[in-house]
């Protein structure tokens, strides 16, 4: 079992992810034609070798698909059919690759349709050291996943997130070990770029008035593990362990690293900007009126995103029985609450484009 | 569920095999040097591009580790310290990847070990197609893999192994199908070798008398299914499907594609020996004189290599819970029936290398 203070744990597996990822997919949206444009503007080499698409923090990914698929498209007219891509996946050594694999070879989104000189490969490695060769990416993709800490800063008094915490000691630990993260994945992607190579970002962040966002489904999570306790389904030792590590970033946090010299690492901000991401839960509900899929929905999301991670803080890990059985009733309980007064959910994302010095 | 018509089951996951592959890794050996000569020998670019080394079939990775980090050495004495070098572990899409990169990231023989310019990455897709880059390989290693056909040619109707049935037009079939898929191999990886570049093959073989080997170890997998059918535990229809879809080769099944021309898909032959593999077990055994650890040790190897493909014949599939009961009994009765009469076992063998043209 792994030890919940020093590694954060993957999403849900087998398909968990993939089936439950449509508030992540809905962000994808606006940041999609900043990656179309990064494909049409990188520069490429002349030689024969394979040209490099990185997806990192890919989960099983589905969520990949479709902006790999657009940008290989722009690369396609540059090149032509015949140069090799290589699209490599990477995400925490525990992801679900077979996952990955699966859908790439099955799922009819998949950029592997229709093109054989695609080759994927993944890398179950932390982002936050170098494990792609020096100057060897043309193209860098990250999507929900550079909003999850390297490691857990330490238990979180009154919430199970930091944003909603009053404890000023437990806010600046989580806030320094975010921007300690933030300048290793910087370093790491710096050092993987080639000259003129492009990364597209999408991130959680904080609104520009500081607002974290997603309350009711936060609230409800802190709540329904209360109940937990309350009805002796987990202790009061174990909620005291459960803490997500995963941050918002504002748009300073994001510029930090770059606040001396306009570059960091070798690499430029090609763009910056902080929105809301698209809620289609609420969209949906506003069509259809159904409580009970709006509050399922949002639950499948906390799931599938979160709730392993708060699972390896119980007793017997993530790995037990008793973990299964933990997070149907969190989803249930989170899903029966949300239901009962839905509303919209604020989702603060930023987009990024770092640009690689030199050409 | 897959069907096992058409695609072979993974080796046991969750480090089963990792645990259980000590047969496979006593075969290695002799061929070691085989690899660090050609890790000598084979042409390096004065580029700075990744040197890149493949690992077809990799399973969980344990095998994999000693012929790579003593190729590596022999590269690091060539390139120095500095020059990124690759490694790309392939396996089918259910291999467990999460297994391969924990054994990489913890094994003390990891080749990962005090040098931080590699780059492990894996390939969840089937060999029997190009899966890299057109051109990309130095390097290539595969130990124990080929023997896997792409496909079930069908049942065997009085073995679980073709090599002992008597059917000729079950022989006739699995012979057809390991000629295909040897050339699908070749094929490809003579596509995705640099010029110059090397593979070095390590694969089940026929001696030249023709002997398969594993008799004790075949045989009683056989009558232990018999003895599960009479106890109820599987149907006779169950056993009529299971089927191991793995071939050894001969010298001459090894060397027809090369049979016209001394080339083929680019590819020459620069080694080719059959030997007998060390069988530790018996050797083991003569020293401890522990006939029980002979028998568990033998199952487990059994159990690990093919019992999961045997599983996908039940009722419910491999995902089924009986198909851990059936396991488990099946395991137990290899263990007891091989325990009575220990004896060594013929372990045949081929080594070969092959070698891109050009330069």
């Amino acid at each position: 079992m792994s030890d919940i203070a020093s590694t954060p744990a993957p999403m849900e597996g087998h398909g968990g992810y993939n089936r439950s990822s449509s508030v992540q997919a809905a962000g994808s949206s606006p940041t999609l034609p900043l990656f179309e444009q990064a494909a049409a503007a990188v520069p490429l080499s002349s030689s024969s070798e394979a040209i490099v698409i990185a997806d990192y923090g890919s989960s099983e990914g589905h969520n990949s698909l479709a902006p790999l698929t657009a940008a290989i498209s722009i690369l396609r007219g540059r090149i032509g059919p015949e140069r090799a891509i290589s699209v490599v996946h990477t995400d925490l050594p525990g992801n679900d690759f077979c996952a990955l694999f699966r859908t790439l070879d099955s799922n009819p989104g998949s950029y592997l349709r229709g093109d054989a000189a695609i080759f994927p490969s993944a890398v179950g490695r932390s982002f936050y050291q170098q494990i792609l060769p020096s100057s060897s990416v043309s193209l860098g993709w990250t999507s929900w996943s550079v909003q999850w800490l390297s490691r857990l800063p330490g238990p979180i008094p009154d919430q199970v997130q930091v944003a909603y915490s009053r404890d000023a000691a437990t806010r600046a630990a989580y806030a320094q070990q975010a921007a300690e993260d933030w300048r290793n994945f910087l370093t790491s992607r710096g050092a993987e770029l080639r000259p003129g190579g492009r990364l597209v970002v999408l991130t959680m962040a904080l609104r520009d008035d500081g607002d974290f966002g997603y309350r009711a489904a936060v609230e409800t999570l802190y709540e329904a593990l209360l109940d937990l306790v309350g009805d002796g389904m987990i202790s009061s030792e174990e909620m005291g362990r459960m803490a997500i590590p995963t941050v918002a970033r504002s748009r300073a946090d994001l510029m930090a690293p770059f606040s001396e010299n306009a570059r960091f690492a070798g690499l430029s901000v090609g763009h910056l900007d902080i929105f809301e991401g698209e809620d289609r839960i609420w969209e949906d509900f506003q069509r259809d009126r159904d409580a009970h899929k709006f509050g399922a929905r949002w639950a499948a999301f906390s799931r599938a995103s979160v709730f392993p991670t708060l699972a390896e803080a119980l007793d017997g890990g993530l790995d037990d029985r008793q973990a299964r059985t933990f997070m149907d009733k969190l989803e249930a309980a989170n899903a029966a609450r949300l239901a009962e007064k839905p509303e919209p959910m604020v989702i603060p994302l930023a987009s990024m484009v770092l640009v690689k010095e030199g050409c």
